[in-house]
């Protein structure tokens, strides 16, 4: 049996290009015991899948070359030969960029398809909503009163970051590149400021001026200079969950900028650097607020669906120009 | 009532030099219920300092132009109007740069004579060796058999850092200014390794073959290149505790450097500025600690001990030219 996939053609050097990859046909094995055979129906599309397209050590291991890249996915069983599933089951996982693929069945999780979208699963009952829930609650840790500072704010973490902010009681200030995501962000998600860092003429003068009691909380997703000027604004005793650095991925050299440390040190500041499998154990905790907040319309969410299996690299490369309001979704 | 003191005469732009300072005769006022009159007879010079000569923001108020200085002093009372301390009583607390003054009995702690140095409560059983103890167990949290990496290693409190990571079961590696340091280091107080900063030719390759199975824990006082070389060394999880930052207290300008938020990103490190004062509630539970350490010889330490009162500014200067071994130390 035949399907189509996208490998890695070659590594990038800067931003990578459409002639990073390239769309093929393969044949698939034959299906053994303890086996499904899926078609994917949504394909996740992230930010981290710039790194692991360098060969470079770090959370995940890279892409290899002339393979498939990888993600997460809905999917629907077509085949199994497995106890657990049978064919129409929608289930959870993570697979080849294949629009047919085999998979084991144990890292399979069967879905409630109740919900509004089954996409959701990628995004805000998944892995965004988990990272959004444990960077801010676990390390931010946000205090009713307190002003909370969220940059990439219209990306799939970072607006749901500020909808958690706000059920904290917190003053939630987002940092965004136009001025329609502004507008959804404060008029949809309750945001109750957003800097577009792409109009302003001084970011550091537009954080100070939002944020007149100072940074309580950063959870940032861009790095760089928007960082820069949200440090230069940070209360002491304050937290700041490293959760993406967008701006710097495509950087050829080591970029450069003002040291951190001692603004960390004199304002006695916590940061880390976190990846949501951190939190593994304690994902149920995690999805039950979750799922419940989903429900009770506490907790908006938006996304940017991309259609066509083929158009999966369009899409990532798409995430670093900053076409995507939410999260980037490709439906096949 | 008439002694010497030594005031800030004017603000350094970049390093300090002896004409930021003056020493003069003062007056001092009548002592009034509840204050004692004393005698300084050591005093404490100490890298935060350099901050406090800069009219800037920060953990502790800016020293006033015009005004003595301050710090921490063990004194011995001369004249009493306070009812819990007489004179000849000995004593720990804060004075400014003046050989006698006037001090409210409520912020002063009387200490047993019966220790190895008297000037021990202004380092090892004092601040210092608070500092220490929790900048490492509290944020660097070694665990047996891994590698802890202090800078500074040859200061007052990255000795200490050193000496009590090797009692939690771990691989020490210190980084100094000296070979003479660094044979101390390794002889006298255990350390396995020490890195010469000056006479390598690459940090970073230093750092890497001193560390063969990467760094799990950081104790930063120096920050600037040598922190960018231990972080490139740095551990999935590991932790770094900020204390100081002194190879950067005299820059003019921001100083620049690599990013580092990338790499605490990509391995989930963790990187906490600190105060001691942060810690209040604990100091019993640390002096606890330290306390038996030194007196079962197991915490050993080391003083550079500067004569005469007028010498405070030259001390002072002396700590960012590295000519102090362990604490700097002023006797009156």
């Amino acid at each position: 049996m035949t399907t189509r996939q996208i490998i890695l053609q070659s590594r990038p050097s800067g931003a990578p290009t459409l002639q990073n990859f390239k769309l093929e046909n393969t044949t698939l094995d034959q299906l053994k015991s303890g086996e499904v055979l899926l078609k994917g129906l949504y394909y996740s599309v992230d930010p981290y899948m710039r790194g692991r397209m360098n060969d470079a050590k770090s959370y995940v291991a890279p892409f290899k070359i002339n393979e498939p890249l990888e993600g997460g996915v809905v999917a629907t069983i077509i085949e199994s030969k497995s106890d657990n599933f049978k064919v129409g089951d929608t289930v959870v996982g993570r697979s080849p960029w294949k629009e047919i693929f085999v998979s084991k069945d144990d890292i399979l999780q069967k879905v409630d398809t109740n919900v509004p979208e089954l996409s959701y699963y990628l995004s805000i009952l998944g892995m965004t909503g988990l990272t959004a829930y444990f960077g801010l609650m676990d390390i931010c840790k946000p205090k009713t009163g307190e002003t909370v500072v969220v940059s990439g704010a219209a990306g799939a973490v970072g607006m749901v970051v500020g909808q958690i902010a706000k059920l904290q009681g917190c003053h939630v200030i987002g940092i965004a590149g136009t001025d329609e995501k502004a507008k959804t962000l404060i008029e949809d998600f309750g945001f109750d400021q957003v800097i577009n860092y792409k109009t302003t003429k001084d970011i550091y003068k537009s954080v100070k001026d939002a944020c007149p009691n100072g940074v309580d909380a950063y959870f940032d997703n861009v790095g760089g200079e928007i960082s820069d000027a949200v440090i230069s604004a940070i209360n002491f005793h304050a937290r700041i969950a490293l959760c993406g650095q967008i701006s710097l991925y495509n950087s050829k050299e080591t970029p450069m900028g003002p040291r951190i440390q001692p603004m960390l040190l004199t304002r006695s500041v916590l940061m880390q650097g976190f990846i949501v499998g951190n939190y593994q154990d304690r994902f149920p905790e995690g999805m039950k607020h979750l799922t419940s907040w989903v429900k009770e319309g506490k907790l908006q969410f938006t996304q940017t669906v991309v259609e066509g299996f083929d158009q999966l690299p369009t899409a990532l490369l798409g995430l670093f120009e900053g076409v995507n309001t939410g999260k980037m979704i490709v439906k096949a």
